[in-house]
């Protein structure tokens, strides 16, 4: 490690792109990303998304009134717009700096994107999405691996999938850019993506711990003290809120004594989903979670403070900064008679 | 990306504790990790483990005795070397450059490895399997992702588990050392894993696909064709083999008809065990690879080529410096007046 950098920032595709400071995007998630969160990243000098999530309508407006950065975009789930679209189209007719399609096909969603000349971005967790979201012209295709929090896959992890995308991008469509999501928490995690040829990274797990996310405190603490190993892929609360998520999603969040009560007996639980909707909504007001669901990803593992979403970003980059400075001092120049160790 | 640096090396603590020149690790694969390759991988200054597996006997001593270079260790699968404890021990007494412990408590044998002075390398899935490793004295932790291949958990993957287990080991034993395991198969990943904070990488899948491997060619063929979507963890080897592997561990391997048809259906599978084990084993014989099968990861995705283990050395470490150095050019000094940008 070499002295502090902390004037020194990393320019790559990404920023050049969306002419932002820091190759970092929030994750547009439901509900910790709201307006001040995401003008909050932005205002940092990174990307900040609004969590559009299932196009909850009061709650986006809301959001959406308190954004105080221009440069903000947005996201929604894919499969859950069809419903209200309207509310996708008053979205984007803002013309947000970009607007982030995940979880099901983004063909139909991406060519209205697309027709305003907003920068799409797409989440993806197999090849073979990586495909579908080339072929549909995306800017941006957010390679998210089994570590992260909140929906996903079970298919492919961060470390492996990016370089695979990155393969896939530069044979198929070299301008398309790469973020690297699920378990990237630190500068590390930042420096790390850019070895593997990402453009940049995407964070949720991190940016919920901040000062500025809608999470309940007590959420907050618990997840602070937590350790990486004590999160798990679930539906158990996709099934008492009836979220439709298509065959094979599953989310990931924080194991709690519910998870722990009905993970893996979700025909039952579907049985009584009225009573324990109940329950689990008094629990997220009251703050109770050991019933309301904690959603974050084995990045909470890295998560040991809860700074603002400025104070993360500088501290994110300088530490990326840093480590790759360092990297020189790790290269010798090979001495020739080591070349063949007998 | 910088010209190239085919000269360089990486220097690390990993190469300066076991003398080697790159800070790569062979994993002592059953039964791809044969005497040759361990040989070949030491020999071109990584670390070579041979496999022994479930210890069976005949395998281990015919394969000890083509071992070639004198800096070759061995590993073995823990839960699995209660019943022949003897052939663990003649192992040891060879004074094996390490002993790696995989797969269930190591406090037993790791304690035969102590005493005799031999170095300790485990490899650990979770938080607490890691503070365990520390807590019994291993000189090297091999924090092995889900995305490996072969057995392991579904707890935690490679990205964030590594500088999770970086930052334990700084804080309860700074002098152990940290080997990335699980989804690392290029140049890229190998620099990605310096920058979380590893000491080096320990690599399954990439050799497996080494001129070297003791693998049927037409399985070998098979992976290079494949995609890194189509692995999965399953038990249904472990099932039809009758390996008292403990819950939770799965096996990560290549999907194909074999696993397509009993993923899910372990139950009935046991109850024909027998017929379906000598189809299988038949299977293997003859390299139908529909119904043997290929035990790999997801870095697969990364896997396009058949080389010998020097010239996968020579490539990953070089496309390592060359993604290291080039990182430099990320680095930019910020201008005072993008530090707010409004
Ligand atoms: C609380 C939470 C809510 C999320 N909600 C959404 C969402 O509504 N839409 C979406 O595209 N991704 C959502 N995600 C997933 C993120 O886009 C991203 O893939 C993930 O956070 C990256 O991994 P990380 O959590 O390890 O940083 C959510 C993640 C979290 C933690
Ligand atoms: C074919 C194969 C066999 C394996 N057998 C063993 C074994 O016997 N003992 C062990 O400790 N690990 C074994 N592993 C796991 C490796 O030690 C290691 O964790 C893994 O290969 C790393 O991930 P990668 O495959 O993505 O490189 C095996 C892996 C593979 C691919």
């Amino acid at each position: 490690m070499t002295g502090s950098h902390a004037t020194s920032v990393l320019t790559t595709r990404l920023t050049k792109f969306f002419g932002i400071q820091h190759p970092i995007i929030l994750a547009p998630m439901t509900p910790a990303a709201g307006g001040v969160l995401a003008s909050a990243v932005s205002d940092a000098g990174a990307l900040g998304l609004l969590g559009g999530g299932y196009g909850d309508r009061a709650w986006f407006e809301a959001e959406t009134a308190k954004v105080t950065h221009p440069r903000v975009g947005c996201g929604f789930i894919t499969w859950s717009v069809t419903p209200d679209v309207e509310l996708f189209d008053r979205a984007l007719a803002q013309r947000p700096t970009a607007m982030m399609l995940s979880f099901g096909d983004p063909a139909s969603l991406g060519a209205r994107v697309k027709k305003l000349g907003v920068h799409l971005i797409c989440q993806v967790h197999t090849i073979e999405h990586a495909k579908r979201a080339i072929d549909i012209g995306a800017d941006v295709i957010v390679a998210q691996g089994t570590e992260a929090g909140g929906h996903g896959f079970s298919v492919r992890s961060t470390m492996p999938f990016v370089p695979d995308v990155v393969d896939l991008c530069a044979t198929r469509s070299p301008k398309t850019l790469v973020a690297a999501a699920g378990g990237i928490a630190d500068g590390r995690g930042l420096a790390a993506a850019l070895m593997l040829g990402a453009d940049g990274v995407l964070m949720g797990t991190r940016f919920w711990a901040t000062q500025e996310a809608l999470i309940h405190e007590d959420a907050k603490a618990r997840v602070v003290a937590a350790s990486g190993d004590d999160t798990i892929r679930t539906t158990v609360y996709d099934v008492v809120r009836q979220r439709a998520w298509p065959f094979p999603y599953t989310g990931r969040l924080l194991r709690n004594k519910f998870v722990e009560e009905w993970h893996g007996r979700e025909d039952e639980l579907g049985k009584i989903q009225a009573d324990q909707l109940q329950k689990v909504e008094a629990a997220s007001v009251s703050g109770d979670h050991d019933t309301a669901n904690v959603t974050v990803g084995e990045a909470i593992g890295l998560v040991r403070d809860l700074p603002t979403a400025r104070e993360l970003i500088d501290s994110v980059v300088a530490q990326a900064v840093n480590r790759l400075s360092a990297s020189s001092d790790l290269i010798r120049t090979a001495d020739a008679s080591l070349r063949r160790v007998k």
